[in-house]
């Protein structure tokens, strides 16, 4: 049996949403960054994969009598404008962006879903899991740092000002969604600074595979 | 036993080509032009078809020990000169593209199918099966025609340019390809003719379907 509490549908909400924009910003940014063909398939394989996710969330949202256009909706802006205010200007930017950027918001996901019912939690570690996301970015943009490594202090910054947006729209979603604020603060418990490390010690240990130094 | 002829190759290396940008560019489209979550998300489900056609492609080109980025080569020009000059200004030139401009492309690759092997054939018209693809731009299409008569005029002038464009680049992959040139005329036989008469026929027959006359 699934819940379908208004933190639940939130959560299914803003994660079918981020799938489904996600998918199509990585077909635009194959399309415009890729500089080859094979690159430019292999960011379609991840877009493609998000959108699998879309279509599993979504049917999941419409399997609890919810429109998915409805749960979806609060979240159509802070996501828009994100991906607004973090348009590649490059390959580079692109990957680090589909690693770091969306790696940090999956983290918080995570953490909300920890809560939830069953089905509901293996849904949302099934649509969160990796697939070779992390390895495809890791070898590009490793390579890239240590054949140039002037790239790095860009991509550095690049990733921090990826992170300050995320989280600076993440404020808006708590403070327009507070059920779903509330999963992610009742799944912390009483130890919300303890999240905050690990999804911290998560972000750094994603900038150092990269090559990257977290910073600031 | 598949065949690996240079005519083969380049019918499997256009198609592979011509998926994975229409996917691309579907995605961009459903971003930039859809009016709502719910039209995204259908555009995306075209998208992503496009892609699941494009890796039975490339498992294809790679399984005939040939590197798929190379068979795609030659066409990455001419497709994306045929993208660029028809990038669709709202949603009804995007579904109508969707439809009409990738319909009558897809009726010559069909048509250069009919002569090779029986794998590669059955290949092809798995990957040029509609799946609802016409359904879709369809409804959308000729419902807003018929809400507002008047964007028919200008909707068909787009078709018309659509087809112009792909007949211009059309020629410009059978000069530079003679290999997949004559697949499309030993196809044909001796009535090259009565091919362009089917054609003209199928390009009518979707022009009406969406409520356009195919004119001038």
């Amino acid at each position: 049996m699934s819940d379908s509490s208004p933190g639940v549908v939130d959560l299914l909400g803003v994660l079918a949403y981020a799938e489904l924009t996600a998918f199509l910003r990585l077909a635009e940014d194959a399309t415009r960054h890729a500089p080859s063909l094979t690159d430019r398939a292999a960011l379609g394989d991840l877009a493609a994969t998000e959108y699998a996710h879309f279509r599993l969330l979504r049917d999941r949202i419409a399997s609890l009598e919810v429109d998915p256009e409805q749960a979806m909706a609060p979240f159509v802006g802070p996501l828009d404008d994100w991906h607004a205010q973090t348009a590649p200007g490059d390959w580079l930017e692109a990957l680090v962006k589909a690693y770091v950027g969306t790696g940090i918001a999956l983290d918080f996901y995570r953490e909300a879903a920890a809560g939830v019912d069953t089905a509901t939690r293996e849904l949302v570690e099934e649509v969160l899991a990796d697939e070779g996301r992390s390895q495809f970015a890791v070898e590009r943009v490793s390579a890239a740092i240590e054949a140039d490594p002037t790239q790095s202090g860009r991509l550095a910054l690049w990733a921090r000002r990826l992170v300050g947006e995320a989280l600076s729209q993440g404020q808006h979603v708590a403070a327009a969604r507070p059920e779903l604020a509330k999963l992610l603060i009742e799944a912390a418990g009483e130890d919300i600074a303890r999240m905050f490390a690990r999804l911290t010690e998560a972000h750094g240990k994603r900038m150092a595979a990269l090559g990257l130094t977290p910073g600031p």
